[in-house]
């Protein structure tokens, strides 16, 4: 199969692979995946990672194991951590944090950006037949958005800020609306401020900043560079929330004396809830159309990873047929 | 009076000083002041402090407007915020997170290493009769410690870890035990051990960290040191949480993608309920006469400083009358 291949010196290339073996999971064909602010991070170095990224996807089951013959034929997206289910990790915090975890595309496992991969049956949902496979691509991000508001309470009027009018800020942005939350993105360009508007949101520009400072109950960083954490904790009242989206490859210098002074509460978060993604993506309660800024056969990989560098979302079709 | 006065180039020196104006508030003659790794930290130029430091008290009320005056005569400890009770900060979170505060011998008000220092009456607790003036001075420390507690749901046997074995992480320690909580104190010197152990809590050397990965429900950074940070976020468990207590000037390196990936809740902490401090002291259930590494004179203040340096609690008596 043809697949990206990420090196240990961070080069990307086009290859042939072998397509992966299956064992007691599926293997599925990927019709569309998404470019991840993490997947540009892989290539800096974030998470020691060589092999295919991708982990933001949906395809068909073509081959399983006979005890999961059902998922064959069946259009699925995918949860993207596999774990073992007996560590003290795994018992403490779920699967998604086992000590010992393989992660799609991040970590010890093949990803999206190839014709084939392989998940176990229990990481996948069936995407419902009115959902395009565009929108269906934005499972893994929107999910990853209801994560947000998983960790922190939401309340009709609470005043949230999010900073990074991005990929991932202009759904976490929709995600917290639909909870009922004061929403304000921070955006840095006229392109995010047309697009936020677009999707209804409010927003203000980062420079003005310093007039929002304490203001928000929650600010989210989705800015996925190392700035966001401080722009984004000026903005939380004390006793507030800051949440990090962003997983930037080193150390990042932060001033943590004000964190504690003002009692802000820090919360990482990660991967959500697919089942409600699914739900928030076929009510439209989330629209994801405008944040697609190009769809791209495999070939043209390096085209649509220089897009992908400009925030929006970049989408490859690795195992669709090619034209003749 | 007599007091001492830091610098804004850092220096600490012994003054002699008018009386503070009372207004509206009470005038206290200190009879006992600790010094607490904050103290340390305005020399190096943490909030920008210079005045009369010192803000772990206790005194006698000498002075009262008349609506105080029953406080004249009382043995009292002090909450060391005045806010405005009006801001939207004092709003949302309490007078102690007041936009336009003052905090005794931090923020814009003189503080206890000073014959008197003054106080409003709404921030003052009486101290029992049966409570020494060495005890009394931990109330305020120990009500930082009580934090922690409000901040984070403690159950029996949920594990916890201290990291510096200091005068702060061994209040941290013992309030932690008191809730229930399994605590282990991470040690970097025999010193520590040893004064750990004799309050019967259990240690482990700080070289042992790494066996002690990802184990800890919560971890608490109380080593007042930049390092403190990343040795505590190292023990805490997938979606467990780190209290971060140490206030350290300028800017650390964090590594902060292992903790969005963990999922890790990191929370600022700082001061505490004083009536709690108060009623654990008193019932014996939080032990600080083994932190106490000296007592002095103010006029003794280098000597003092030099060995509070070594983590433990020295006191200064700046309004006890002096031996003849």
């Amino acid at each position: 199969m043809r697949a990206l291949l990420l090196d240990t010196d961070g080069t990307l290339s086009l290859r042939v692979r072998p397509r992966p073996a299956i064992r007691d999971e599926c293997l599925i064909r990927v019709t569309a995946a998404g470019i991840c602010g993490t997947d540009l991070e892989l290539f800096r170095g974030y998470a020691d990672f060589s092999g295919v990224p991708g982990h933001e996807f949906v395809g068909v089951v073509e081959e399983a194991s006979a005890t999961d013959s059902a998922w064959i034929g069946r259009r699925v997206v995918g949860e993207i951590t596999v774990g073992c289910g007996q560590c003290s990790a795994c018992r403490a915090a779920g699967r998604g944090h086992c000590d010992v975890r393989t992660v799609l595309g991040i970590r010890s496992r093949d990803g999206a950006f190839a014709e084939y991969l392989s998940l176990p049956a229990t990481n996948l949902h069936a995407v419902p037949d009115s959902m395009d496979d565009v929108t269906a691509v934005f499972v893994e991000p929107v999910a990853a958005a209801c994560r947000v508001v998983e960790q922190v309470p939401i309340e009709t009027g609470t005043r949230a800020a999010v900073v990074g009018a991005g990929r991932l800020g202009l759904l976490v942005a929709q995600v917290l609306r639909d909870r009922g939350a004061d929403v304000t993105v921070v955006v840095r360009s006229e392109v995010s401020r047309s697009i936020a508007n677009t999707l209804g949101l409010e927003t203000v520009d980062v420079d003005s900043g310093p007039s929002l400072a304490r203001r928000f109950d929650v600010a989210v960083d989705a800015t996925g560079a190392p700035a966001g954490f401080a722009a984004a904790s000026a903005l939380v009242r004390p006793r507030g929330t800051l949440v990090v989206k962003s997983t930037i490859h080193g150390e990042t210098p932060i001033a943590f004396s004000p964190l504690v002074v003002d009692e802000i509460t820090v919360i990482g978060s990660r991967c959500g809830p697919f089942a409600r993604a699914i739900e928030l993506l076929g009510d439209d309660r989330v629209e994801v159309k405008p944040l697609v800024a190009g769809i791209h056969p495999l070939e043209q990989f390096a085209e649509a990873f220089d897009r992908a560098k400009r925030g929006l979302k970049v989408i490859l079709t690795p195992g669709r047929p090619r034209p003749e």
